[in-house]
């Protein structure tokens, strides 16, 4: 059988940094030459970034994606690295377009691409669109229906993006019929709690459907809310995974394989030309040959299969790549963020040093007359362990100032008067940033965020958000997780045990303790989680044993949260369903699920 | 020729509040039968609201809805009205469900549904979906393939909804197909300036192609970012509009009508079955006889054509109507902005006053030691004028409060000090709403929004932002036309000239003009048309003939201020491109528009 050894480049793009974007495949596939590879792939929309969201429907970026990509063929040939086939993903328009209402501007298409020898010798749009969750992809792109083929080495390989998986039929259908040898799928995959598995069943499956081993690559890093995870594979003609990369790292995952020679003409010839895709649509198979001669036989290095991080590990892990990247991305080197003495500033700043380093991590304590001794002492104890820069402004003189300055209309109260301490700490850190360039991050979590237990322009001022997709459970999960961690190394665990057990309070008033006015989060999450992550109605809530009136009573706060939800700061997305783009709801809203509905 | 006498109800429904409209359902159904009207049509999705985003997507939101329309079906026949033929937008699932990836859950449809003797007689799901712009229907609903037609009093009625007329092929062809006499078409078409002679040319189109007059109902009042205008008209099958309503106001448009008898059965029988609807679907014609016999004749009422208000009262009165909507939907009685002596405070304030009345708006006055003595007095004159709950505020104690808790950080220079006294503002407003349950309207407008020229939980902090899509030039065009409009009255002009004439300037600093940091109006706002709503590119941009250096000074603004912009708070869509949800770019992007791109 034919031998092929292939690079899967696990890499991190940036939307927009064509030039940025170009660079990294160009470094990466010297890396892959340099392993003796004779094929590389990249993950999907490398030259252009993903998602690039409405950029798409803006012809100048299309073209200059397209100019982007013939540039990197050339200089790839340049660079002595012709001889290695390279895919990469980039944004292209249609070539038939049929301009109609509802298609979008330009016929913009979500394309694969195979660079030899200085030339673009194939393209492959993506056939199945996802549009759902997070995904918008019938706003952006027509649907492909071209299935090239082509002769590397003697071996038949084709293309495939991504959702083109996870929907039936399609490429994998005309795959199988096409005789293809080795299915390449390049995937823009967000992470998310427990899909590492599904990924494995889902290739598995699809390799043994089109007959033929497919090989997954991801992009890896974090995009504004999404953060992709690696976790690129092979997975063999019958089914096995027999290679996977490391997750939330760029890598380089090199797996020699044995594969079938071409597909011999039958009595009917080579399989072209349109093929029922098996989904309602039929797609076209060209063949191209760029080398038919088998490759001298290599000795073949076995496949490593990386181990998976335990579930904490991977979800800190997840934080922190998003968390970095965001920063990074954005152009900011420092991040500066207000340090409680509880228990979610406490992680968000954890999390900050491990992402970006003790020295670019600025932590303020802001005391009011209702913080307790402790709570100071405790974020300095903090501080100190970690190694950031800290300051400590006491904000009582300015609450003061405000109360005087509102006196004449009758004074705040209630909620209103804590609300303003909270301001008062949002409108202290922004003007640090403004003055000094940190980015503020914020330390809510999700629970808070669900149920509206937080100060518009107060504590959720900011720019990044970096535990707003974490349940207030598994806040206190990850903490011990690191410091756990922390142990095992050796270490002195970062956030101090009395930060942990204490019980949770905003202290905005005398005495305050976050039970008085949520149930307890043991309670609470779980509710959380089946009302938001998996759309359950009152009676289902019910029905999987939740307490009829803590149901009620968490419906009406999550309900009446949502524009207070659309104003904070982007985070990471972690579970299937984020307060972000992957959950759109109305503002103006009176629908409530109510006992009789 | 049978007669009908029709009625288009053009009603303000809220997103949710399935109860209440039914009762709008049913009140106006009365009203039409006061009128002697044998079928009464209201606009897409009445009973769910419009657009209900992801409650589509939760089975106990589809299920109350179809409960809601059964229920409605027999209140209006015990409510005496069983004899008219009612057409109502709803949600509801498919009947043929096929569950596959990428099917939105549960198989919701956007459905209209005729009621008529206490039952439903007839649904038809929406065979276009929109997914542009503003509209995300691959991900909500699931198309409609069946075409019901109904014997209505002798006449062949059929339906369709919304985007099923701008798209070609579809339910269009169908009609002609089956040769049906009355095509409703019942709609949730946004308001958009200039937008309503597209409708009048595409409905006269439609109707021709047809073969029958189209009566086309709209939604009225705003939900969330959208403003519906009503607009509802009747064009004859000749292509003529004969009947307009007034736009922004519930109405009730009887009509006429004498249209042909129903189809009969030719050489081959009746249409009935599979059609091809010349889109690449066919669609299913099945038929239904309520009442054969034509009417007795009655003499016909002349239609109205009411006359459309010119542009600039149109675009009034859709920020209003937005404003008006938006506090009342969300439970708000009163709002608070700040007056600071400036144009665009001035022109948010008055359309408050008109949206809601005089005593329901507050308005403060927040100087600081950069404050003009004109701007506090032009504020007061304003507020005198026109009669608003009006106080002085000073700000100067809290913000030097400020600067000496952060004295030892260093201190706060140029912008960041700038920043911290319209954050001082945002935080007083916060704390007047939160203790006397104001909503915070913004008085931010869209030449700002669009080049970041506002502070971030400062001017811009608040729930509602009234013209955040109306461009400086158009906030002093429309403030002239409201001064105008007054004194066209015989009443005091309620903006005080000053205000209109005076160079603005935000005040933050000795001195200061918006000249400093930006272009002229006049020229910065034709560019940013072109750049923001026409999505122009930088060649584009300059082939059009803008200045280069302008040009590249404006992309740059507005590409850095997306993350500014994605926090401030919903307002009133009336171009093409509002920043909302018809404009979604990423954050983290190191696009540019380059002068070699």
């Amino acid at each position: 059988m034919p031998q092929l050894r292939i690079a899967l480049a696990q890499v991190d793009t940036t939307v927009g940094d064509l030039d940025g974007n170009a660079d990294l495949v160009s470094a990466w596939t010297k890396r892959a030459l340099a392993e003796g590879a004779h094929l590389v792939a990249f993950g999907e929309l490398t030259l252009t970034g993903y998602p690039p969201e409405d950029l798409v429907l803006r012809r100048s970026y299309v073209a200059a994606s397209r100019a982007a990509l013939h540039r990197l063929a050339r200089r790839l040939e340049d660079e002595g690295a012709g001889e290695i086939a390279v895919v990469v993903g980039y944004l292209d328009a249609s070539p038939t377009p049929a301009p109609a209402v509802g298609r979008p501007a330009g016929e913009p298409q979500n394309t694969a691409a195979v660079l030899w020898r200085g030339e673009v010798v194939a393209r492959y749009a993506k056939h199945h669109l996802p549009n759902y969750g997070v995904f918008d992809e019938f706003r952006y792109f027509v649907p492909g229906n071209d299935f090239p083929v082509l002769r590397l080495h003697g071996v038949d390989v084709a293309l495939t993006i991504c959702e083109d998986l996870w929907q039936a039929g399609g490429p994998v259908a005309v795959a199988r019929a096409a005789g293809v040898g080795l299915l390449l799928c390049i995937n823009g995959s967000p992470y998310e709690q427990g899909k590492s598995h599904h990924r494995d069943e889902l290739c598995a499956r699809r390799a043994v459907e089109a007959g033929a081993p497919i090989a997954y690559v991801n992009l890896v890093g974090g995009q504004d809310e999404l953060i992709f995870d690696g976790d690129s594979l092979v997975a063999d003609a019958a089914g096995q995974v027999i290679a996977r990369a490391e997750v939330f790292t760029e890598t380089l995952m090199v797996v020699d394989l044995d594969l079938p020679s071409g597909a011999e003409a039958g009595p009917d010839g080579l399989v072209t030309g349109p093929v029922d895709a098996l989904d309602g649509t039929s797609m076209t198979v060209t063949r191209r040959e760029l080398t038919t001669e088998p490759l001298p036989a290599f000795p073949a290095r076995p496949p490593a299969l990386a181990a998976r991080p335990d579930p904490a590990a991977e979800l800190y892990e997840a934080l922190v790549t998003g968390t970095r990247d965001y920063v990074r991305k954005n152009g900011f080197r420092s991040v500066v963020l207000g340090l409680s003495g509880g228990i979610d500033s406490a992680l968000v700043a954890t999390i900050a040093v491990d992402a970006l380093g003790a020295e670019a991590v600025h932590t303020v304590a802001m005391p009011s007359v209702h913080s307790s001794a402790g709570s100071v002492q405790d974020a300095a104890d903090l501080a100190h362990r970690q190694g950031t820069r800290h300051e400590v402004i006491a904000i009582q003189p300015t609450v003061d100032a405000f109360h005087g300055a509102l006196e004449g209309t009758g004074g705040l109260h209630g909620l209103a008067a804590e609300n303003l301490q909270a301001r008062v700490r949002g409108t202290l850190l922004m003007a640090l940033s403004n003055e000094h360039g940190h980015l503020v991050l914020t330390t809510g979590n999700k629970s808070e965020l669900a149920t509206g237990f937080s100060t518009l322009y107060g504590d959720s001022a900011g720019g990044y958000a970096p535990i707003k997709d974490v349940s207030k459970t598994n806040v206190w999960a990850l903490s011990r997780w690191r410091n756990a961690e922390a142990e095992r190394r050796g270490a002195t665990p970062p956030i101090p045990e009395i930060i942990i057990t204490k019980p949770p309070s905003a202290e905005l008033a005398p005495g305050q303790l976050d039970s008085d006015r949520l149930p307890d989060y043991g309670i609470l999450d779980p509710v959380l989680d089946d009302y938001v992550s998996q759309d359950m109605g009152r009676a289902e809530l019910v029905a999987a044993g939740h307490d009829p009136a803590v149901v009620d009573r968490v419906i009406r706060l999550v309900d009446l949260a949502e524009y207070k939800r659309r104003q904070n700061p982007p985070g990471p997305k972690v579970t299937s369903k984020a307060f972000g783009r992957d959950r759109r709801l109305p503002i103006t809203s009176r629908w409530r699920e109510k006992p009789t509905q």
